[in-house]
Order: structure tokens, then C-alpha cells, then sequence
């Protein structure tokens, strides 16, 4: 009897030890090429999670923050927030027969984009204060669970929530795992990214700090709800990233990752004048199996992270280099 | 050999389980009496954590929004920030001459209440912009954090933070031990709360919603930092709340706790047309040991509330006869 009892207590104890310690025995980062990117943030997460270490951060400071399109998924052609105002504006437009002649929703429909660019910035609120305004908080997070669910890129006929970056997603649960409470902090509506953060990330709404728009409450039909209004609250973009940040979170981060000028302001709020701290910035450089671009893109231009990161200190991920493989197996 | 194995592995474990099933062994709320207050929490707690119940909440769910002033702490007979603003006056006041004969200032310095309110709204935005602007967020937080453990209410000597109530503490314990996600939402200021919520309440910085003043950020001799502006950004009061909820937390909490008519929107938004779901409201009835005070109140005022509080299924705590202790053992 005393025999197994032990047995019984040892094997429990043992199966706990081990899961406990499982990103110790095995690789952490197993899509991560052997290179000193990997290197330095393994060595970052190591030394300011040794106690006694003079690098030890305690754990209610292990803040780190993540950029979304381009650092967490891909960004190309465009933002897939836009891909998905696009695809709202032809569910929507069985409803508005007068789209057929009016732009931007006109190119929108004819799928000739060219034509909706040509009304630039004002052409684009137009759209998005269409698609993303006028319901309660609650339809729209069900229009944009239906949306990622279903809609698939059509470069590489994923889904879009399947062109998440592996390595990332591993770099995430490390992070995890050492006690680091993970944030998003991304120019995209927030809105829009928390129905599916926690289920793709391991990242619950509350921890997801984004662009907004104005609200009211209100009770409809003896329900409160949460009506989107169509007129900006809020840009977490460039200099608003610290704000978003501060407001959200409420501590500076130790570990900041980007992939842009816009997360500069963030990766500098991040780890100037602060030690220990760790800024990454994803470089896009595998046009094979992603895409490769920086300085001239129009989308997630990388040109003064870039110039400034060795001098900062900031570790430049190469995908092409750094990473085995780009998007989790399906 | 075995035999001690066995002993040390069982204490080991038996430790283990003891400290984990601590709050269910153990009465969870010891401050609190034997009443219906009472037994309507843990009911509830219990429901929503037993697993097949056709009430039973996911933990990721499980988020529970608390008020702060009258609620987690004493609010007479001005709220606790006011006092602290009133404080940064005087503080303030050698490096402003001026304010010897300048109102509001001069009425603060001599204790003059009545004249710094002949004065209205403008007066007190006028010492909260004073007193709350113009330095960065490093710096306010460590003039908070230097107030709030040092200064002593007036009436009962005790710190401020010592006023905060024995049986809410443990009530947020007890969800937390439950898997709840506890948050604070109240109207005072977001980075007033701050510094001191994680020591005093187990509530981190990112878990506290407030109202807030606009920031700018920019780079401060090398250094890059987070000012604070002297106008307000959000107040997080009445349907403020609803919005502040959404805002930073991404969810419709199932439990709400607040003690005013500013709190009715969130108790509201909380527990109508959602089930379960629990709202709470602290009356003020003990004059004795704390205040007593709830229609006609100008701090606090409790009147809507208290009226719909029974149709609307809402908990009401009898300070007096539901609390065994008002504050914690010094």
C-alpha cells in the first residue's frame, strides 16, 4: 500500500515537474535558426529571470509588447484589416444599390483599387466608418469572428488567421512561460483584433491595446450595449504607441517587438535609457515564402528602425536567415 | 528509503493541497456575518465555478469590475484624491507666492473650504490641473506614491490606504481564488490608483480603469517619458464606465461592485440581460464605524440605485449589519 501510494505520488509529482520545467529541458524556440537572434533573446529572457542576477526583473515587471501586422502576421498586399472592409463593403452592398456608381465603394466592387486610392485618405474613412461603425460592439465582433474564420488570402489561400508567424507564436509562449504577461500594441483596431487574439496568440482582449473608435452606451431593446460611433478616439500608431501603452497598461515594457517606422516610438519608450530591456524588429526579407520589403514599401515601411537599430541595440530578426519555417504547419 | 520518500513526497503534496483548497476548507470571508449578503456571494461563486452547472462561467470569463471610492475604500467627507490635490497645494505653495491672495489657492492654504467651492467646477479643475499636470508620469506616480504612504486622514489618524475595507479585500481574494479576473473601474484618476492598487488590493496597474488626462510623449533629457497634460481625457463615470470597461478590458464582466448612482451604468451593463451575473452595492449605513450617508449625500449620493436595487436583483451590502470589521487590524 505504501509502496504504491509512493509510486503514485511520485509519478504525480514527477509529471508536474516536468511540465513545469518543459522550456527548460527542450528548445523553447524550435522554428528559430541557430543565429545570434535567437542567441540574444534567449539570453535576455535568461538573465532577467535569474534571481540574484543584477538583470533580474521581477515578474509583475515582465511587460512585453508586440506590434500586430508585420510582427505577429503578414501585412502584404495590404493591411488585412483593410482586406476585410473591403469584403464588408460587397456583403454590405446588396443593401446600397447606389454604391454601384458611387466611389470609393464603386471600386471597391469592380475590385479596382486604383480607383479607390484615388481618393486617398478621405476615401478610406469613408470605408472603414462604413464597415466598422453603425453596429453594437457585440454584431461586430460577431461580423469579424464570421470574417476570420472563413476568409482566405489570396496569395497563399490561407486563412488569414493561418499567416500568423510561427516562430512568433513560439517566441510568445516563451515569453509566457518565463512569466512575461504578453500585450499587443498595434496600429489596427483593437476591435478588430480582440475576437481572435486569445484563441491565435494566447492573448486575451484585455491585453490587446489598438486603435479605436468613439463609442456610446445605451440600452436597445432592454439590452445595454456598446454602440460604435464613426469618428476616431484613438491612433495607437508612432508617438501613440507609448500613450497606448501608458494608458492601457500602465508600465513601460522590458521587451518590445516591431517591424516598422510606426513601432520606432515604442521600441524607444521601450528601451532607452533602461536596463535591462530587449527591442526586436522583424525584418521582411524572404520574398519566397513571405515577402521582402522596407524601406520604399507602402505598407510597413522599415527606414529609420532600420538606420537606428545597431546603434540602439535592437536585435533585427531576419525571416529569410532566422527563421525555418514562416507560418505554422496546417 | 521508500518509507521516507513516500512521507516526504505526501507532505510535499498534502502541503500543496491544502494551500490550493485553502479558501474552501477555510471560511473565504471571514469579516463578513452570517447574512443574506453573504450567502447571495458565495452562492453565486459557487455556481459559476461548478463544473456541468448549466451556470457554470469559463475562466476567461470570469471578470469582475470593482469600484473604488465607498466601495474598496472610504470616500468622507471628500474623496481621498481631493485631499491628496488639496495636500499638492500647500506642498506647492512656497514656489508660488501669488497664491496667498489668489482663489481657489488661497482658500486651500487657509483651510477656507467654503471660498475654493464658492468657486465651483472651474475652481476644482483649476487645483486638479494644477496639481495633477505638468510633470511626466514617472514623476506624479512618486508624488502619489509619497502621499499615499505618508498621509493620514483627519478623522480616524489612520493612512489613507489603511481605509480600505477588510471584507472587500477578502471578497477580491476570494474570487481571484476562484479564478475571477478582478479589475478596478472608477472615476478617480487611472494614474492616482496606480501606484499603490497591486500592494493594497492584488489589482496591477493594467486592471485599473479610471478617468485620465491627456499625454504627450516625448524625450526628456535622453530620456524618453510620458507628460501629463492639463486636459481631461475620459471620465470614467455613470455611462463612462460601460465605455471604460470596454475600452480596456474587451469583455461584459459578470460580477460589478460600487456603492453610488455612478455606479448604476456598470451594475447595468454588468447584470441586465445576462445571467448569472451578480451586482453589488456597499450602503453606507454605519456612522459609527464608518459613515452613514446615501440619498441626500454629496460625495457617493446612493438614490437610483437603492431604489431599483431589488427589481434589478442587485446585492445590497449593509455595512453595519453585514461587516463584521470595517477596516483591516493595524
Amino acid at each position: 500500500m505504501k509502496t504504491n501510494c509512493c509510486a503514485f505520488l511520485f509519478a504525480y509529482l514527477a509529471a508536474m515537474l516536468t511540465n513545469s520545467s518543459i522550456a527548460v529541458a527542450d528548445d523553447p524556440l524550435p522554428s528559430w535558426n541557430e543565429t545570434a537572434a535567437k542567441q540574444s533573446i534567449v539570453a535576455f529572457v535568461e538573465k532577467v529571470t535569474q534571481p540574484g542576477s543584477p538583470d533580474f526583473v521581477p515578474t509583475d515587471e515582465r511587460v512585453a509588447t508586440f506590434d500586430n501586422d508585420g510582427t505577429l502576421w503578414s501585412e502584404q498586399p495590404y493591411y488585412f484589416q483593410l482586406a476585410f472592409a473591403l469584403d464588408r463593403v460587397k456583403a454590405m452592398a446588396p443593401d446600397h444599390p447606389e454604391w454601384k456608381t458611387q466611389q470609393p465603394f464603386q471600386g471597391v466592387l469592380e475590385g479596382d483599387l486604383k480607383a479607390v486610392m484615388a481618393g486617398g485618405k478621405k476615401s478610406l474613412i469613408e470605408i472603414v466608418a462604413t464597415t466598422h461603425a453603425g453596429m453594437t460592439a457585440d454584431e461586430f465582433e460577431q461580423i469579424v469572428t464570421e470574417w476570420i474564420s472563413t476568409a482566405k488570402h489570396p496569395k497563399t489561400g490561407r486563412l488569414y488567421k493561418e499567416m500568423v508567424y510561427q516562430p512568433m507564436l513560439e517566441l510568445l509562449a516563451y515569453l509566457r512561460a518565463n512569466d512575461f504577461k504578453t500585450f499587443i500594441v498595434s496600429g489596427g483596431g483593437i476591435e478588430f483584433m480582440r475576437p481572435w487574439t486569445e484563441a491565435t496568440y494566447g492573448i486575451p482582449p484585455e491585453q490587446v491595446v489598438g486603435s479605436s473608435i468613439q463609442t456610446r452606451y445605451e440600452v436597445r431593446d432592454g439590452k445595454p450595449v456598446i454602440v460604435r460611433l464613426p469618428e476616431v478616439d484613438f491612433i495607437d500608431d508612432k508617438e501613440g504607441k507609448p500613450i497606448g501603452i501608458h494608458s492601457h497598461i500602465g508600465r513601460r515594457p522590458v521587451f518590445a517587438a516591431g517591424n516598422s517606422d510606426g513601432d520606432w516610438a515604442m521600441l524607444q519608450y521601450t528601451t532607452i535609457a533602461r536596463s535591462p530591456s530587449f527591442g526586436l524588429i522583424v525584418h521582411h526579407t524572404d520574398a519566397d515564402r513571405e515577402w521582402a520589403y522596407d524601406r520604399e514599401s507602402h505598407i510597413g515601411q522599415l527606414d529609420k528602425a532600420l538606420d537606428d537599430a545597431e546603434q540602439k541595440g535592437w536585435t533585427i530578426v531576419d525571416m529569410k536567415q532566422d527563421w525555418k519555417v514562416i507560418y505554422p504547419a496546417k
